[in-house]
This record gives structure tokens, C-alpha cells and sequence, in this order.
């Protein structure tokens, strides 16, 4: 039998993120030993339960004293807290990564807590769903996605080259970036749209003259589809809000000038205007299908699934 | 056998719906004889390579005559043209209907164009995908969705009774409900979202310091959920924002209250109102999935699909 990749894994956080971490690390046999912590009781229960990993503590430093990797993946106004505990108790040698959706306030909160001789290496899978917990995890959810990590100046190379064998064994393909730039790419593609779903949907939950069951009742004829991301985690979309304030202030401002223009379309009649916007956005989507991120079907499929039911 | 339920129905328009709505009527034997009939040549003779119906006419006038139901499909701004040519043609006691989104705007294109003795019963099937054309459609398209009938003052009751038989048939469920506030409703529901995703990904797609590649890769993120009414029917979508202009321009106006709001609040760090907002949403989808209006997968079921395929 091969050698796993690492001796010991930690998992810091069991979310979504962690517990479908701990679900691949499983199947492809990626850790000697995996040893699992977070801070709520009833969430380590759960995960002691669901068999997650080989052991389970809520005390973090604990949970990383000896580990080779640790995986940090709890909301991202949390990391300072958690660097700031599970720091003294790193060995020498070891990687830290993250899963956070904000880099330069990760960075900033956890680089000062790193000893020396300790591989802090930043990262962001690309991947989720609207749901969370430790029962909302899955071995798949990373095949195919892409994961970014951010080194900082002057990273050991074997360090990071051994980090992206572990990201790419769990399915996902690695891109590094610099952190700042990672922040405005997210603002736009994650931040920004989960913004304006949550956003859409309290306008649409605000509404006198429209009752909320006819708002239920036909939100098939588009609304539904923005009630996916306005299901996520409202902690996790919190901290990013605070984490990320000046990219997604800059999103958001470009966002609403070309609102204010096409309202403007609206409010005149230039359907010119309208048409061309309508039929150049149509494109992105065939791009986002041929890249293997979305699926060729209607409806996101989902006829396909109640056709199943 | 039983007797179809009109002797001929005839349909303006093959589109998604137009072409949806011919599927059902031939699995469900709802017409003796079905004529199609499209304005566009290649439409048409796609059409009759699909076998769609049991003839075919680019002429609307000649497609009406002797038909007890028309159902006119097309974008809202062409259905004056499409009433002032049919009109003449259509035989006492025909019902005419129609599936567009917007109501207040193709009654006053198509009403006075109605002759006596036809009993005009505007309508519209809350159902569609992002796709277009007579290949887009299918049989199911109408099954458990809703169809919203308005009938004016003075509607005769046995044509409306026959008309709610006929969506019933397609597997849908009629509701009545006054032109204006099916406007006020399929704004916020459905115009709203739609132009705001338009909106969104044309500005991602006009950034500067994120690349268009970068937008695709890593759109699984938020972004591509966007992407999929994005990709709707432009002329369609121009039609609709030219044709419920008021109560589209009232949404947004409310749209882009709450969001300067949020931006706010994200600006000046306020955390327990953006988790406030953040936390009251997620209660939308579920009632949402109660209402059996959305499946209950995360991701919209994609994952699902893609183990699949």
C-alpha cells in the first residue's frame, strides 16, 4: 500500500467545506490519521457521529500538535481567533491552508500568529452549495472545480507543491494568484452575486402589494433561481461582507451605475438598448458550459430530476 | 374514443411555448385538428420537420379560420400586429388567448381587435426554460407550474370554463387574477430577476482587472446561477421591459432602495444587519420548496446530473 500524503491531517472547522474534506481525505486515503475540532459541542457531536475522522476534539491547538497539514475552515471573521490558538502549538515543518472566500483579510488576521518554520500557505476551493453543516458535505464536491492558492513572498516550494497534490487528489485543479487579486476576481464572480440575491429576495419579501405566497407560488418564472444563493450561510456571507468591504464596494458600485443605465432604457423605450445587452449576455453562459463548469441542460436540469421523483 | 377537446386549435407563434404547448395537445388528444402557423419561413419549416402539428401556414389569418381556440405565443410587442391580422378571420364562439408575460400591455394591443361573438381570455403559463425555438420545447413544460388566466369584464363563463379544462389538460394549474396586478406580480417575480441578472453578468462581462476567462472558470462560485436567465430570449426580454414598464421601473426603484441600503451597511460595517437580511431569506427557498415550485437538491440538482452524464 502507498504511503498517504500526509501522517496527520487536522481539520479546523467541520462545515460543508470541512466535513467534505474529511470525506475525501477518507476515500482516497490522503492521511495517516485524521483528527477533526471544532468549537460547538452539538457540531463535534455530529461529526463524531457521521464517523468523519479518526479523532475529535474541540480544544484546536489539541487538534493540531503534530499534524503535517492543517485545513482552516471556519468563517473568515474567525481565522484570527483560530490562528491565534492553534499557533503556539504548530510543529516545525507543518502546512497551514484555509478555505476562506476573502484572502487579504485571512492573511492579515492569521500571518502574525505563524511561527517560523511553519508553511502558511492561503487557499480557496471554489466549490459549494446553499447548504451547511457537517451533514451538508460530500466527497465529490470538489472534482472538477478549481481550488486558488495564494502563497506569500518567499514560500517553500516543496511546501506549496505538496499542498496542490493534496487540493489536486481531492478531485480539484490549482491556480495560484496574488491575494489582492483574488479578492476582486471573487467580488465579482461569488460576492457580488450573493449580494443581489439576498438582496432581490427581502425586495420581493418587503412587498405589500404582492402577498408572499403569490411571490412562492410563481417564482418558477425566475425569482426561484435567486433563492439558492440567498439560502447560504448567513455567517459566512457576513464575515466575506466585512472581510472583502473594498472589492465589493467597487463591485457594487459598477454594478449599480449600469442598473441606473438600463433602467434609464426602460424608463425611455430604447429597446436598441435593451436588445443588446439582452443578446450579448447569452454568450457567457454557452462559455461557462463549454468550460465544464455548468451543465448543458435547461433549467439547471431540473426537470430531469422530478422527471426522476 | 372520447372527443378532443376543441375540433381545431390553432397556434400563432412555435416557439418554446408554442412548440411545449403542441407536444402536450398531441400526447393529451386535446385537438381533432392542430395548425401551426409562424411568421418566420425556417420556423415554420422547422416546424413540420418536427411534426408539430398537422398543418402548417406562414398566413395567421388562414391558420384562425374555423379554429375554436387560438393560442398566440409571440413576443408582447408583436401581438397588435398579430391581433389586427387575425381578427377578421376568426369564426364566432372561437376563444382567443395568449401566453404572454405581460397583460395590461397585449390586452390594449389585442382587444380591439377582437370581433364580437369571440371571447378574448388573455392568459399566461407561468413556466419556461432559457431556451427558444420549436426544438426547445416539450410536453412536460406546463406540469405542476402554474397558468394565470385575466379575464376582462363580462367574460362568458362556459369559455372560460373550457379554457381552464384546456390548461388543466397541460398539467397546469389555473388561478385568475386582474391584468394589473399579474403586471405588479411577474414584475417582482419574474421581470425583476431577469433584468437583474442581465445586468449583472453584462457588468462582470465589461470589468477591466478580471479577465472574461476568469469570470468562467471560477463562475461556480455564484456567478453562473445568473447566467442561466441571462440567457433567455432577447427580443422576448426587450418586449416584456418595453411592455410592463410602471411596475417594472416601481421594482426597481425598490430593488436598488434596499440595495444602497445594504451597501451601507456593508460599508460602515454594520454585521448584524447584513446577518439579519442574510439569515431571513434562506425561509424563502423553503417555503419555496414546499410549494413544490423547486427541487430539493442542493445546487439545483447539478451534482446529480453530472454523476450521471
Amino acid at each position: 500500500m502507498s504511503e498517504p500524503l500526509f501522517a496527520k491531517i487536522a481539520l479546523v472547522g467541520i462545515g460543508l467545506i470541512g466535513s467534505s474534506l474529511a470525506r475525501v481525505i477518507r476515500r482516497e486515503k490522503l492521511a495517516g490519521e485524521l483528527v477533526v475540532s471544532t468549537r460547538r459541542p452539538e457540531t463535534l457531536a455530529r461529526a463524531a457521529e457521521l464517523g468523519l475522522g479518526d479523532r475529535y476534539t474541540a480544544d484546536a491547538a489539541e487538534a493540531v500538535a503534530d499534524a503535517d497539514l492543517v485545513v482552516v475552515s471556519v468563517p473568515v471573521g474567525a481565522s484570527g481567533d483560530v490562528a491565534a490558538t492553534i499557533g503556539p502549538a504548530l510543529k516545525p515543518g507543518a502546512i497551514v491552508t484555509d478555505a476562506g472566500s476573502t484572502k487579504g483579510s485571512v492573511i492579515a488576521q492569521m500571518q502574525p500568529h505563524m511561527p517560523a518554520g511553519v508553511h502558511f500557505i492561503p487557499g480557496h476551493p471554489i466549490a459549494g452549495t446553499e447548504h451547511s453543516g457537517p451533514d451538508a458535505g460530500f466527497a465529490e464536491l470538489f472534482a472538477g472545480r478549481w481550488c486558488i492558492l495564494t502563497p506569500l513572498a518567499g514560500t517553500d516550494a516543496a511546501a506549496l507543491d505538496r499542498l496542490t497534490r493534496f487540493w489536486q487528489r481531492c478531485g480539484s485543479t490549482v491556480e495560484t494568484m496574488d491575494p489582492q487579486h483574488h479578492d476582486m476576481v471573487l467580488a465579482i464572480v461569488s460576492h457580488l452575486p450573493h449580494i443581489i440575491a439576498y438582496n432581490i429576495v427581502g425586495t420581493a419579501d418587503d412587498l405589500e402589494a404582492v402577498t408572499k405566497s403569490e411571490v412562492i407560488k410563481y417564482s418558477a418564472s425566475g425569482f426561484r433561481d435567486f433563492t439558492r444563493l440567498a439560502a447560504s450561510d448567513p455567517t459566512m456571507w457576513r464575515d466575506v461582507c466585512l472581510h472583502n468591504r473594498e472589492a465589493i464596494l467597487e463591485m457594487l458600485a459598477r454594478f449599480s451605475e449600469d442598473l441606473s443605465s438600463l433602467q434609464r432604457a426602460i424608463r425611455w423605450g430604447d429597446g436598441d438598448k435593451l436588445f443588446d445587452l439582452f443578446a450579448r449576455t447569452r454568450a457567457v453562459r454557452r462559455s461557462i458550459i463549454e468550460a465544464g463548469q455548468e451543465i448543458d441542460a435547461p433549467d439547471f436540469g431540473r426537470l430531469a430530476r422530478a422527471e426522476r421523483s
